[in-house]
C-alpha cells in the first residue's frame, strides 16, 4: 500500500498540504472532512445528498455497528457500503473512543476494553483483534487500530502506562488482519506531555501502518493546548502518509489543523448543531430558534449555494424547528455538512493554485461569534 | 374560471375520468393524490424530493400554519408557495377539520367555530370569513370553503341543522372573497342521509364554486358506507367541475373512489405509516419493525422503483427504524408516498389509453393483508 496516498503540494506559508488517499472505494481529496454515520447513516441525510454537497468520505461507528445490527450481520448482507447506501470510501473507528465516553461501565485491561452495551448493559470486550474482525466483517476502506482515549486531566504516569499500552495494542491489531483491501491506520496517545506523544508517534511510526491518527485531543484540554500539542504531534509524523486529527472539530480549529499538516478531519458538530438548531455561517454562528429569525426573509447565508439556502428563509427554518419538525433537521444538517464541506474544498483549491487565502475565511470572518 | 377543468376521458366500465385541472401554479393531472403538509411541510420530506417522486399537488393546513407561524407573516414573506420551497400547486383546507377534531375545546355558532389552540389555548374564532382571509394570505390555489364535519353517529335533527349551516358558510365564504387568482371549492356535508347529501349537493351546485369536496366521511363510518355515501355522493356532482375526496384514505378506497368519478384525494396515511414503520408494496403492508426483516436483504419492494427500494434493504430499514434515525422516517416517506403516486399515475395510464387494467393492482394484491 505504499502508494496510497501522494502529497500532491505543499504550502509554502504553512505546513499545509494538497493531498491524494486512494482506497478500495474510491479517491478522497485531501485535507477532507469526514461526516460522523454513528448508526450506518449520517443522522437526517439521504446518502445522495451528501454526494451532492461534495462529501467524499464518511466515518462509520465500529462500537455503534458491532451492538446494533451487528458486524456479522452486516458482513452478510455484503458490508456496510452496500447496507447502508454509501459507494464511496469510509473510515471506520475503532470503537476505543466510545468505549472511553462510557465511563465508569468500562475497564480496561491488557487483554482489551471490557465495556457495558449502552443499549441493554450486556457485557463486552473490545479487544484490539476484535476491533480488527469488526472492522474487517463491515469492509471499511479505512480501519484504526485500538487505542485507549486518555482523559485530559490524567497523571503523567497513567498517559505513559496507558500509551505503552495502545502501541501494543496497535502491534496486536497489525498482526490481527486477514484483508489486504483495507487500510489500517494506527493512533497516537501521549496526553498532553510533548515527549511522550514524541515517544508514541517513533513507536508508531516503526510499524506498518498506512496512515496515523492523532487522538486524545477536543477532549477538554482547551483550545490552545488542542493547537500546541496537535501541531507539534504532526511535525512528528511521517509526510508520505495522511495525518488524521480525531474528533476535530469546529472550523477554525480545522483549519488551524491544517496548517498545521493534518489531512482529515472528522466531528459530529455539523450534524449534532445542526439538530439543536446552530448553524454555520460566513458571518458567524446562529441560532436559528431566537425570535428575530421569525420574520427574517434571507437565507441562512447569502453566500451559500446550498439547497437549504437556495430554497429557504430563515423565518421558514425558524418555523421548523419551533414546531419540531424532522424537515428542520434534515434542512440544517445538509446546511451545516454543505458549510464544512465547503472550508475544505477552499483549502483544496487555494493549495492547488499556491494561495494562501483560505486561512482566513470563514473561521476569523466569525464563525464563533 | 369556467376552464380551469377539463375531463379529457372517461372509463368505459366505471365513472373514473382522467382530468386536467389548472391552477395559478401548474396543471394538476387527476385523478392525483396530495400529500398532506400539515405544518408548512409535508413530513420528513424535501419539495425537491416531492417533485421527484411525482407530486403535483400539496395540501397545506390552515388551522396549523394560522396558530404558527401565522398567515400574516406567511403572507409578508411572499405566501405559502415561497415560504415552503414549493412552486407546484398548493390546495389549503378551511381548517374545519382540524376544529372539529379537537372535539370539547371547541363551539360551534352560526358566526363560526370558537376554539382553543392546541398550542398555548389561546381562543380563536374561525368563521367562514375568516377561513378565507387566512387562505387568500397563504396564498394556495385551491381553497376550501368552511364547513362543519359532523361526526358519523350524529343524529339526523344534528346533521341536518348542521348541514344547512355550512350551506350557509359557503355563501358567507363566497362572498368573502378577494383573489381572483385563486380557486374555491365548496364542501359536501349531509353525514350518512342520502337525502341530506342530494339536498347539500344541489344547493352547493347553485353556488359558483371551482368544484366541489365531499366531507364526512373516513371518520368512523366503516368501509361500506364511506363506499356507498362517496359513490352517490359524487353522483350528484356536476361533470366539470373537480371532485375531491377529503382525507380519504387507503389506497384501496382511493381506487374505488377513483372508479366512482372523484378526482382528489388527500390523507396523512402515507407519511404517519411511513414514520410508525408501516410500508405499502405491491404484495401488501409490511410493518418493518418484524424481526424476520433483520437480515432481509431484499428492497422493500422488488418492483418499486423509488429511492429507497433502488437503494437499501429490508434489513436496512429496519435497523434504522430500531435505532430511531430520522433517515428512517425519511426513507420510508419518500417510499410511501412514491406508492401512492404511483398508483395515481397507473390509474391516468389506464384511462387515458381506454384501458382498464388499473383498479386490481395492487389494492386487491393485499395491500391489506
Amino acid at each position: 500500500m505504499a502508494t496510497h496516498f501522494t502529497v500532491i503540494k505543499k504550502d509554502v506559508s504553512s505546513k499545509a498540504r494538497l493531498g491524494r488517499l486512494v482506497t478500495a472505494h474510491g479517491v478522497v481529496e485531501t485535507p477532507a472532512f469526514m461526516p460522523v454515520g454513528t448508526q450506518g447513516t449520517v443522522k437526517a441525510m439521504l446518502p445522495r445528498d451528501l454526494k451532492e454537497l461534495g462529501c467524499q468520505i464518511l466515518l462509520g461507528n465500529t462500537y455503534h455497528l458491532y451492538l446494533r445490527p451487528g458486524h456479522g450481520l452486516i458482513r452478510n448482507l455484503g458490508g456496510l457500503h452496500k447496507f447502508m447506501g454509501w459507494d464511496g470510501p469510509i473510515l471506520t473507528d475503532s470503537g476505543g473512543y466510545q468505549v472511553f465516553s462510557l465511563g465508569a461501565t468500562r475497564k480496561i485491561t491488557e487483554e482489551g476494553a471490557r465495556f457495558q452495551s449502552h443499549l441493554d448493559g450486556s457485557s463486552h470486550m473490545l479487544s484490539p483483534e476484535k476491533a480488527v474482525e469488526v472492522q474487517e466483517a463491515l469492509g471499511s476502506d479505512i480501519a484504526m487500530a485500538l487505542d485507549e482515549c486518555i482523559p485530559h486531566d490524567a497523571t503523567r504516569e497513567y498517559v505513559r502506562e496507558s500509551t505503552a499500552r495502545t502501541i501494543r495494542w496497535a502491534e496486536r491489531g497489525l498482526k490481527a488482519r486477514d484483508r489486504t483491501d483495507q487500510l489500517m491506520f494506527g493512533i497516537l496517545q501521549g496526553g498532553l506531555f510533548e515527549d511522550l506523544r514524541r515517544w508514541c508517534a517513533e513507536e508508531m511510526i516503526a510499524m506498518p501502518f498506512d496512515g496515523f491518527a492523532v487522538g486524545g485531543l477536543g477532549v477538554g484540554e482547551g483550545e490552545d493546548l488542542l493547537r500546541s500539542i496537535g501541531a507539534f504531534t504532526a511535525g512528528l509524523l511521517p509526510e508520505n502518509r495522511p495525518r488524521y486529527l480525531m474528533g476535530v472539530g469546529r472550523p477554525q480549529d480545522i483549519l488551524a489543523a491544517v496548517r498545521d499538516g493534518f489531512d482529515l478531519f472528522d466531528c459530529v458538530i455539523p450534524t449534532r448543531n445542526a439538530r439543536n438548531g446552530t448553524l454555520f455561517t460566513s458571518q458567524g454562528k446562529l441560532s436559528i430558534k431566537r425570535a428575530e429569525f421569525a420574520d427574517d426573509p434571507r437565507p441562512l447565508d447569502e453566500t451559500c449555494g446550498c439547497y437549504t439556502c437556495r430554497n429557504f428563509s430563515r423565518a421558514y427554518l425558524r418555523h421548523l424547528f419551533m414546531a419540531g419538525e424532522i424537515l428542520s433537521a434534515q434542512l440544517n444538517s445538509l446546511h451545516n455538512l454543505y458549510f464544512y464541506h465547503q472550508i475544505m474544498k477552499r483549502c483544496r483549491e487555494a493549495l492547488g493554485a499556491g494561495r494562501s487565502d483560505c486561512w482566513s475565511l470563514p473561521a476569523e470572518a466569525g464563525v464563533e461569534p
